[in-house]
């Protein structure tokens, strides 16, 4: 069963307590919940992961990469700063879809979070949606994962 | 059945011709009947409209505003410069979700494509799936019109 | 009786309806009738277009010019973005003078509504009254009509 | 009797001298002449006072709140750099109007009068029409007036 | 016989009116005899085609890309901001050649007029000649399609 | 007695009365008779000055170097324009300290609030606590002259 | 007693032995040291943290919110380039003051200092005045937290 | 005899006392001092004046330009900010010559001194020579008021 | 016969061996061969000139004014950066035409290659058609020669 | 025998699998042995570390400062982000020199490589030859150290 | 007898012809004589060098350090572009004083003429007064040196 | 035995003289001699040149390309203006390699030092370590010429 990796970023562990009219008053581990049940759906297995620290992210980026077939991404505030994990993600071209997730739209709020650093590396992007951003994300995925492994039976 | 309008901007016509690329090999029309199909299983009535004038988009995103209950917005290279555009869609604001569809990932493109003034007036945005961008968008419009029929029917 | 020409650009269609806790109650036919009324208490013809074309302003600007004794504009978004309205306008100078009119005032506003490509090519602004605007600029008109005609006189 | 103050900032003392062939012949005398003088005719109280001196602007300012209906400002050269004036205008914010007033359009001349730090706190602008400038926004300062008093009454 | 196509973009329908200083006495009909003209003597069918709607020049363009062997652009205003424009010449790259036209020296001019999105897509540029711009453009499309013609014959 | 002068610039005096969503509901009156009367627990004499006219801050800014042992100066608006009262504060540096306060944080409002000329040449600064704000700044001074004291002493 | 918690961020702990000409000669100990004293005579408890790492420091701002009744901060470098400290910090609006603190004054050093990300999500700033920064903020936590204290009561 | 006039702007009260290291040991009445005898040899009378205050600046520049044929201004920190001052010296051009002076050279120090708003409203610029810049400007001054006599009597 | 004189800027002296995809594989000679046939048909004298030594080519352009009846320069990198080039070739204006040729479009290339320094100063521009550019120049040249004959003819 | 410490960045660990067209097909640990080769004929102890953790990295930073005689440090993507690695290795200046390593030449890659943080900072830089760069880089440091010894012995 | 140099830059061996309206009718010759003959009166000797070629202008400034008391340079537009003219006078700073000359202002010209490279590593500057700035700047020159040759001999 | 050569810009032949508290005491004669002996021990040919004019050190590097196996350039102040030395060094490319030397680090000084033009087109760069930089660089060059060797012998 291919594997999802998904990786959620810094404070999104404080989802439902942080700015809930921003984010929403889901937690994390009810999306956690939700993309489980929806990947057992989709025939996928999936695995998520949280931490504040950057470096820790990277990481799992690297530790996923042989082993997973698609990764979805909330790099949170570090989308728009680390040049570090951007690089991990390009690692993934050509090998793996990565696919970028933000619950709100990150380009609606400050001058500080127009810049996304993934956007240059990922297969694709899903904005706004709140915990929808992620299942959208998850069905991507699967289509992507799809689509390259009907490429390879042909 | 609830209405979901799908706008489709400059160029658009010319999918599947057009820099494939960029864009691959898929035609408006197919990505039309692909919309419609996945409509139908979601219960919901889908019209599109593609048009290279500004002022037309325009017209239409006022026309359907009191009779449709989402729309799906690819406004191609006027995302970067429609002042206009942009303040026809902020008129949906608190009405119904309109929602930003790209084939490709403006912002991993030219400088010129770096800026998206729909960002700003948009529920959500789905980009660089290709056709898939459109049916995720479709989806999220289905579920993000369940929940307001659900808000309203509580 | 000497003409004036009244351009609504794109989205003022919708005055009344979009945005009124900006743009107000009023709705565009009811500005319309206001000028009309206040045209002829000045001795003055006006006639009025809207479009959200920006190319069907420009075939009215020109087509104006020739019968036309002064053009009020309100370009809309169009004011921000099109350098074709600016030239089609700057063919007034020296001719008939050229009124740009707001409702709101838009370097109040997003960034990209701080810079009026018109700005430099009208003979006068009125800005931020609401449909008030539209009248001040009648009356702006019907001065500077008086001045040339006195000017040719003399 | 409604009181309109109206203040003239830094060389407009100079008027009629100082660069006729952007600011025209009229003297700053003959100008408040005419708006006392329309200022009568609309029922309305009218006083001007001018200075050079940016901070007796703003004791200015701050003296006629409590005792004006609107305000006329022409800020000239401080329109562009002046924070305080900004600030102290920024008081008048739903107390009463304060109009924006240029002879000439500052943003169609340098770069360093591109932005005005007084379009974010007041009412509206009228510019480019010479001392004809002063009399429109008197004009909208007796309309505003009346819409407050007709709310007021309401 | 070839066929090279003419885009005339907004505000040229009124060369030889509008600001005669900036773009000569000549209209654009007797440009477009003259192209005619040259045309003939250069063994190449020739059309012309002029709009100040942005969206119907790019359906021509559009239109013109299967049957015209090269195109001539003149986009006036439109090439300093149509991101839309630029994409449909973008589908003439390595298809047929695209020349950009200009009758003066957009980069002389006002800052708005620096960047030519165009640039980035055409396959050379004729600026400043006035009229003259168009006849050497004519005859750089007649060596470019004789250039293609015999690569294609060897 | 160490002296400690304390400069309010422009529209502090309207203390209480401006924008007090803001700034709070606290008088200039009030800020001043709580400084004297922490100054007098500190063993501080203290004197304050308020002027909306830049000049006049300067003067007195100048005539307090050579009897003041430290100075607490916000500049309200002048503080993001004026290289005058910078230049004049620079001539304290390496003599006696001088405290930069703000009631509210600037950095985190308007765009032209974000540089402040003051930081280069003062010895520290508080921002943020509202009237609070001076009183730490205060104690600041205190503590700094009792430094300067002791390492005099040494 | 109420909690305030010390958030020290990177290279902190060298202090005493970084650029002494800049950070002083005072270790981090002797800061804390002198802190816990302050607090005692102020009637609270106190406790402080170091890390380089910024996960660690969002782990300890996000464990701190629902125990402490006001957080000091330096965030060292990470001031002016964590958009997720920021994040981190931002979910304390509301419920409990957050103060920056600097020893020296970032806007009067280098270029990628001038910016603080947390300037728009905290209560108030002290900078420049060494160790006495954290002296000063302290106090203002005391007073605030007494503030908040006396409105819940009342 | 023909009178120059020298305007000291901003803090130039301080000269000999403010940042010596920079604007040298030498008092301004001292200059002024200089600048009398030498004038006094080249045939002209001179007069001089100081003041802190923009807007008394912008009185002396007014009231000077009937009577003085030649201005010598050192507009101190008010040289790059002051739209209001380089208003008032406009005034001058094509009447009688306006010379900008500086102890030191601005464009060699910081940022915020890089840009001179009466550069492109004065005939010529003396910078960097300390005191002896005064003396430079004022023989110019003689040339340009012999120019100009010279001129007048051909 | 009239002189038009050619300039090559620095490493055009290189063409055909340097960056073959981006200039062609045509060398300098070929390209000053095929301009002197093609001046001899249209009865013109050519001479070509090429130096990588910034000063040379202005000593260049000097000397040509006299004696040439237009100017074909390609300034190479110097396009960018040379100021002084600039003003040598400005000399010309309102004298004899300059052309400012390219091989590619330098507009379309690296950032520092988007502005030109000439751009401002001559008659017209022809780029991006490889050695065709210099020949449309010298057509151009021809016909401009031509006018400026007829118009001092009649 | 003197010790020089390595310390490498995120990511760089995955060297020989990422990006082999950028960053070449050698890893890691063939270049930690190839360094330790060559410390050894140079006479000097190498140790080596490897984060992903910025954190860790400054820790890391700060333990060898005391214990090593030379730093060589490839701060991979943090070279362009980390104020707080900068802060760390401003330590080391006037104590030990510290050499920045790249593996590639971030200058001629993206945008947001062109800034190098810690360039103010450091001894000296190698960049662009690949695992040679480090090779380089410990040749001068072996130097550096050597003009220490020396410099102490005399 | 002191040595005073004077180095014209690019273009100014043109004075006189090129574009008389900025530059004036005087040629460089006359203005060579004009400084020969008052450096004359000064008790200076004086030499004059004239090149369009940068490198030739650098051989210059090097070759007469060791034997010039002072340099008087109008560097044309070398002034805005060249690092390394920069770098050549820099090497004076400190031996003996160097004088930026200017016939017009740069900054109130064009936006490439707003920075000058020099002005950072000059003594002083005089700028606008035409061939005045010259003798201005040989009086200047021959003031510092005596300052300098006092100083030498006290 | 191959061939290096070693290109040095303007200003580099005053080393020792100008400014040593950046450049050091060594004389570039000591540079060229410690050069030639490194390159002895490693096999290598060595031919060194230096010239102030941009124009000859394109002529030396266009000479160099057929004969010479690398290329060491120190391009002076004209790393940071010459576009014209860049493209000289583009031709390189792919032939063979061209090394970036810097006696300081660029980046860590002046504004205008921050961009190198030739970081795009070399090999690799070697910075800040003074004459070592020569030789750090001549090594890789032996390195790479091997490569190339062995690579071509394979």
């Amino acid at each position: 069963m291919p594997l999802v990796s998904v990786i959620h970023g810094p404070n999104l562990n404080l989802l439902g307590q942080r700015e809930p009219e921003i984010y929403g008053p889901t937690t994390l581990a009810e999306i956690d919940q939700r993309l489980v049940a929806r990947a057992a759906t989709l025939g996928l297995a999936l695995e998520t992961f949280q931490s504040n620290v950057e470096g820790l992210l990277i990481d799992r980026i690297q530790a996923d990469l042989p082993r997973a077939q698609a990764l979805l991404i909330n790099a949170g505030g570090y989308t728009h700063s680390s040049v570090a994990i951007r690089d991990a993600v390009a690692a993934w071209k050509g090998r793996a879809p990565v696919i970028e997730v933000h619950l709100s739209i990150p380009e609606a709020r400050e001058n500080f979070r127009q810049v996304s650093l993934l956007a240059g590396v990922v297969a694709g992007r899903v904005e706004g949606f709140g915990p929808l951003s992620y299942l959208l994300a998850l069905e991507a995925a699967s289509e992507l994962i799809g689509a390259r492994g009907n490429a390879r039976n042909q």
